[in-house]
């Protein structure tokens, strides 16, 4: 089937979209609404993260705990550097008893039992890239994989090593992916709907993108777990073990589309971005 | 020199910041005016590009006309589509005699002449990557090269192929570099000073990030080259075929500063930016 897939959107020319336009019902996966996270503005902009527990699990639980506390209404967003990451919340509040102070470095985990799907193409920092469970993945071949730096993608702030953060302060990248974080920082999810809520904001004019009055952070009015008896909108993703992504991935390593003179013959793992959509009647 | 130099960094744990700001005055290289492009936005705001004269000859020249005509006075913005580009101007207006209506296809030229840099780590679209007479450079290995789609970089708005655009409609990367466009667009420059004036405006609403209305186009008072006689400030780059470079290129896969546990090894093209100054005195 993926083969007859492949032959077909070759000889159709199908963009990526249209792959996943196509894509049938089975290829897609529901998001558990205890990974979402919704961060409403002061405005009412809303920005919706799917967290990752199986990549940073005591990280992650800090960031429920911090949630349901509501540990993050009336904090702000407090650095837009341009390029670079939005980073918000409040480090020097006193964090929630349940909160571990000082979590483990969850920078990698074993690659086994992730369902990880090389992407195949050559990469400045790994030994090989790929997807698994719906995420970007890299792995150095020995067994170790770790989440990306691709666009959106959500991490947690962080003093000197070996401090690695408890979660109060969280960034999402905004520019090109800064891959050189890999594997220094947590990584703990990515924007899924809103990322414009973020990246338009005003940059910092203060060293690394910090606002440089208190006057200008972007106030936020509550920040929910998609579990918590809010209106949270159900979301998917479609399967990176599919053969719809298999599809997708090859069209977006070899464009097709009218536009395009010269296919590329490769991409590199953040610009193959896992396609996510609303539940349908969700 | 050059391995004093770098073992110099390495045993100083220099970040990439502090080996440019230590660079020799030599390693610096004048920008020269007529490469300059100075857009100023209604609220006074300015952006400034670098042409690439060397690289896309006759686009190139289609601008400086396109400039010297006042052509862009009063036209505007109209598309910001969030992780991808900021695009301005308007080719349905008349172009002035001077301006080729069709250029021939500038996505690459002859490496050789070019003072090529090989950054020396693996990349998912090209043979090789590195850098050119300060720009970020990819080659097929068959003596082809070509720019690279880095954030901040500027190129030739079109419609479908054979088009390439007169240079009358522009537009700049606002997020991961979009690689699969290397050899399907012409690149003309970059921004090197105020991309922040793009990247954070709001996002249009429409497909591909269109101004769903005309009255969103944020209006650009003119678009002037740099030796028009207004008081453009002068700007150097760091020479990429100096030892300086190749230290900061060294720096910047192999990250030392205190904030790192585990230096990647590794970078892609667009993590090595070119550094860029104003000229001292200038």
């Amino acid at each position: 089937m993926l083969l007859s897939l492949l032959a077909a959107t070759a000889a159709a020319g199908l963009s990526p979209t249209d792959i996943v336009a196509q894509a049938p019902a089975e290829a897609w996966r529901d998001i558990a609404p205890a990974d979402l996270l919704v961060m409403t503005l002061a405005d009412g902009g809303t920005v919706t993260i799917q967290l990752a527990p199986g990549w940073a699990p005591v990280h992650v639980a800090n960031i429920a705990t911090f949630a349901t506390a509501r540990f993050w209404d009336g904090a702000g967003i407090n650095r837009v550097q341009d390029n670079y990451v939005v980073q918000w919340g409040d480090a020097t509040r006193a964090a929630p008893a349940a909160v571990q102070p000082t979590p483990p470095a969850e920078y990698q985990r074993p690659l086994a039992g992730t369902g990880f799907r090389p992407l195949g193409f050559p990469d400045a920092y790994a030994r090989q890239t790929g997807h698994a469970g719906g995420w970007p993945v890299a792995t150095d071949g020995k067994g170790n994989g770790w989440l990306v730096h691709c666009y959106g993608m959500v991490g947690v702030g962080r003093d000197m090593s070996p401090d690695t953060g408890t979660g109060a302060e969280l960034y999402a990248v905004i520019g090109h992916a800064p891959r050189h974080l890999d594997r220094n920082i947590a990584l703990v999810g990515r924007v899924i709907d809103g990322i414009e809520r973020l990246s338009a904001l005003p940059r910092g004019t203060d060293a690394l993108g910090i606002y440089a009055d208190a006057a200008q952070h972007v106030p936020i009015a509550s920040i929910r777990r998609g579990d918590s008896g809010t209106t949270a909108p159900a979301w998917q993703y479609l399967a990176t073990d599919s053969p719809t992504f298999a599809a997708y991935a090859t069209a977006r390593a070899n464009r097709q589309d009218a536009f395009f003179n010269l296919p590329a013959g490769g991409a590199d793992i953040c610009n193959v971005p896992v396609p996510l959509r609303r539940k349908p009647g969700g």
